[in-house]
């Protein structure tokens, strides 16, 4: 581990230091005005927790089961699409440090490295992220070679109908894969060390979909096949329960807001329900996570697991999910950005300093198991309680 | 369009550069302290949207009727006075501009071209907003001349009793028509390619009066004209009342914050009533259009139209006017910097930006039709949900 | 009426130049923390209004009748001791422009200019406003004087048990009557016209009381009796209704936040009940006074005349203050502060200011009588109104 | 007294200034983001006070009796650890300045003089605070020579299973005691006259602890022992109750925010319950402590004194505390920066100044008597009351 980030804030700047400004941005930003991204900061700070005290805390238990795997803590990594543009390892380290960490790793169906890579990579459990894409037959292939390569649960994410404006990126002149403009190249050449793992070895691009649709493809073609041709807003509850038939596996579904939703998937038979507005990339002004977590975890009713993404920086804040009704959380940008402070090492460092945080938080709020975590810790923030 | 454009903000900033400060301030200012200009912004904030998933939004329909006219989507151009400030092809290029991009544009009374030139212009419907002015034959002349040029509907504009007090405009020297003064000459000057628009051709002034009380009146006669002598703050329902008898076709009546109002006007045969204070431009304080939103869609139930005029400056902000009862909304500042920014190409760019995040922001949110937006999609921001 | 003030804020503006800044301190500053200062000000945004349309405000009725004198506007002037600080024609300047207005001006007991000066040079109906202090003699002659000269009603000033701690005086060395010491000098001498007049004529001391316990005292040792010596935190209710034996005329109460304290003043003979903070002068942390209003005339229920002070910048402030229940409000620091701009056309350009704006702002809610104004004109601020 | 300290906040400023920043940090500094810190102080703001007019309160009781002892104002000083790196006199300084203040001071176990040096110096009842460590032969052995001190009370802090995360302290290479570091060693020489008391006369260190558990440790040997091998997270009320058995005087128990907690204290014997949250130096995101004073007042009910520590800056901050149902509250930082900026002299200022702001805060708010200070003369902020 890193010895010298006092918290995950500190990983950020490193990695913004470390990283060309359009590839920060990239990670960082959001959708529009970022309103989302601020709420779902913001939620956390609206609650507070009401400790309790002379409670044998000296062993806490962090360990808990999400998805039939047992994880050391209850904080897994999401999927984040083309992580070789925060380091050259990518996808690969961070599945590595998170099995090293005891918990899972989600890879995105639009990683830079490919499915068996990843599985033959990790050293613990992985999960794989997918989209309903326009064609089942491509779906069925990955959920194939997922199923193949040994992953545990599949996450369908289906708050992508159309792909969220980010206007940073449209203002860098970032595009997935990045291009050198004009614009960018000196941003780039300023970072000669990043840009050395951008050229080394293979290109930078969907790695999954390099052999899928026809061999030969460039990587801007590539691009071009995942970002816009097969998405696909015609995607119903229908592909769902399709999807359902084809993996016999734990399936959780990511960016469900409403609860009537969570209980739709969970009534065609979901596994899991991530509430997640995809990190504020998608619909700017929806929802804070946090904000939607109570009514849909009320909703499911324990039905299936619940995790909450969106907003994790501080192990007090996994523990407000917690209360709220999540069983764990997915983070996606304070791994990122320890993919670029510092690879794996950063990776590991994010997931220690959380892990520490609420191992702290934990015995300081009196409940020595994450399992028993509940209402009874929060009261609303500024609210004079009884007032 | 112009291909440059981010978003509405962009616009406004090229506008801010080619227009002189009196003029953007005359554009952007309000009354007294702007706080209603702000809290008109603000409201948008306070709400957040709450998608579903899995539903088709593969077609959008962003269509709707309002006041019996077929929109290609549910955002029209309000009415603004002497539209030639912000560019010299002024009201022809913002209601040109309005029908291609297949929506309506609303001609203010106070038009720097007249109703006949805009009519004859025009690619699509077009609106005439018009005061309950003290001599009701030039109202009857105005309505008369709407109605043999094609105009569709009208507007009628009842929250002018007195002209708000915009100490921008005051400490600016600004004033309608602009002179120059030892305190602007510097700001115009420096503005060449706006000045030279400014003084090519016809004089700047009030177009639908110069013929109607008197010829020969200059320029700053029929400003004392039209913004003092005939100001009407004696007019009452009775005169509402009056106009619907001389007006068989599609009648709205702007600037109702109050739903006995509302009620008031649909009972006296209003077909629809715009939620408006004006943009702030008149009483400072006043409640924000969207805040007053609610009630006045509940108390009108469905017995006329309900449009929401103040403060729309993304898709999203349309998705919650609608969320919460309006049909349609109707834009001031962002198309009149359009025109600031680039003419008739400036206030297509705006309409197209809007249409863009509109039509992404369905998709996102799970609405294929702006017509199915209800409250159910909407949250109090901050709200903590079920907390 | 000065011409260039376009709200009281520039008045603010120009007396902030032409005083000293331990006078402008002195003026504007409040206790503590000055949260109160703040609250004041803050709780009219709290509000926003609601206008109703199509009302006929052709004639707009400003005036109101409170404590038997008829007001052409519902704005009198509170009490404000030592006012030759701001101007050397001090109390006479502010009485005689608060009388030229059509308005009342309220004399502090802690004038600079004499009770029997002051009533000479009124050009309407003046006020006394005493303290319930330790001598009943004083008090008594103090009544009696202002009896014979023809005062209309007493206000007697309730929150000053003990004087609050205002820091700013403190870190100026701000005294009553001030005094040049090393600290201050140079900021006195940077404002020639300001120091011309306070050396002029008269010394600057506490004028009423130059002739009552004893001739020769100095201004220091006037001050230490005034300030010090008189003050009487013993006063109880049986002292209210002394009093109210020996001055059969108008009498209001000032400085009341608490309904209970309200009811028992009505109940024992005030004919007016003044909601205040003392500007925020007094207790820091005390309820904003509009905040207080309310409640206050609920519990008063018209048995007396209720009265707002503090915080009022604007006409529309008037306006939220009559819909919550006040017949009509007093300013302090804005004619003050006019005094220290202008002299007495400073003080009637503030109140032309505020006449102008509120003329307008009933005319903009669509009320044309003060008498008329009420709650169903109001809505919390960022309600969401219906939400 | 210091004459020239207005308030609180002009103490804490020239703290700062002859402290190292290392040290002031560690004084003013909380837990992670400081949240708490926060909160507990913007908690007071969102109170406001409705004074009542024409009480007497020529005489005002500010007396109060907590936990057997008479304090002449319901302020006394909590327990801080290591006070001498304030000032060279430290503890003795401050139960000194306590003493002669006519109130109580709070020693720290973790204090760096004796129990029996600072019970010797001290001038009025001294309290005794210790942690439920892990070995109860320590703590009983501490517990005797508190009474044999003479320690009128003892003082249980409850809220340090484990120690908080203060990240300033870790940036500054801030350690208990502090050692020379490159990263530190200039902060420190440029405060001379700090250096020299931290280096004159015994070691800095935990002084209660030289002698128990083995002589000839050293000051970091020490810093190990108190700070890691003594932290006890598995005291449970068990251990409270065995603390009943062994100390006969009034026991308090520190650090409850849950009113759960507080009834079981109170069932088990507590005398005293404090509602803090240890000044946000230990869980971050924990409830202000005065949010969480009402729920407790009201489930204890008189059966055991409550307390607030936290956040106290003003005599108004007091009279809210005593509102919401406190006895009387605990300073920490305020006193320990005192020290800093004056040493005993500078405590003495602290209490001097909080003691005139309350004085006169209950004269304005119409309460002449701590004991008589109730809800009824309090608001929330912003409310509009009656609204």
């Amino acid at each position: 581990v890193t010895r010298s980030f006092v918290n995950l804030d500190d990983i950020a700047r490193r990695a913004r230091r470390r990283l060309p400004r359009l590839v920060a941005d990239f990670i960082e930003g959001g959708a529009e005005d970022e309103a989302t991204v601020a709420a779902n900061r913001a939620a956390f700070g609206h609650w507070e927790l009401v400790p309790r005290v002379l409670v044998d805390v000296s062993k806490r238990r962090l360990t808990t089961s999400v998805l039939d795997h047992d994880l050391s803590l209850p904080v897994g990594l999401g999927p984040a699409g083309l992580a070789r543009l925060a380091h050259v390892d990518g996808e690969v380290a961070a599945a590595r440090a998170a099995g090293e960490a005891g918990t899972v790793y989600t890879l995105s169906t639009g990683s830079s490295r490919t499915i068996e890579e990843v599985a033959e990579a990790a050293r613990g459990a992985v999960w794989f992220q997918l989209y309903l894409w326009r064609d089942r037959d491509v779906i069925a292939g990955l959920v194939e070679r997922a199923r193949a390569a040994g992953y545990g649960a599949l996450v369908l994410t289906v708050d992508v109908p159309v792909i969220g404006r980010r206007e940073r990126d449209l203002r860098n002149g970032m595009t997935l894969p990045p291009r050198l403009t004009r614009a960018n190249v000196v941003d780039m050449l300023r970072h000669p060390r990043w840009l050395a793992g951008l050229v080394r070895g293979s290109p930078l691009t969907f790695a999954n979909f390099v052999d899928v649709p026809g061999r030969g493809r460039s990587a801007v073609e590539l691009g071009q096949y995942v970002n816009v041709e097969m998405m696909n807003p015609s995607a119903t509850w229908e592909m769902f329960s399709w999807l359902r038939t084809i993996w016999p596996g734990p399936l959780a579904i990511k960016g469900v807001l409403h609860r009537d939703d969570a209980v739709k998937a969970v009534d065609l038979g979901a596994n899991g329900v991530i509430v997640s507005n995809h990190g504020g990339r998608q619909l700017d002004g929806a929802v804070a996570a946090l904000d939607a977590l109570p009514a849909v975890a009320e909703a499911v009713n324990g039905r299936a697991d619940v995790l909450l993404d969106g907003g994790i920086r501080r192990g007090t804040d996994v523990v407000k999910a917690l209360a709220l009704g999540a069983q764990a959380v997915l983070i996606g940008r304070p791994y990122v950005l320890g993919l670029g402070a510092d690879g794996a090492a950063g990776v590991a460092a994010a997931l220690e300093v959380l892990r520490n945080e609420l191992d702290r938080a934990l015995a300081l709020v009196g409940c020595p198991d994450v399992g028993l975590m509940n209402r009874d810790f929060l009261v609303r923030s500024g609210s004079g309680a009884l007032a």
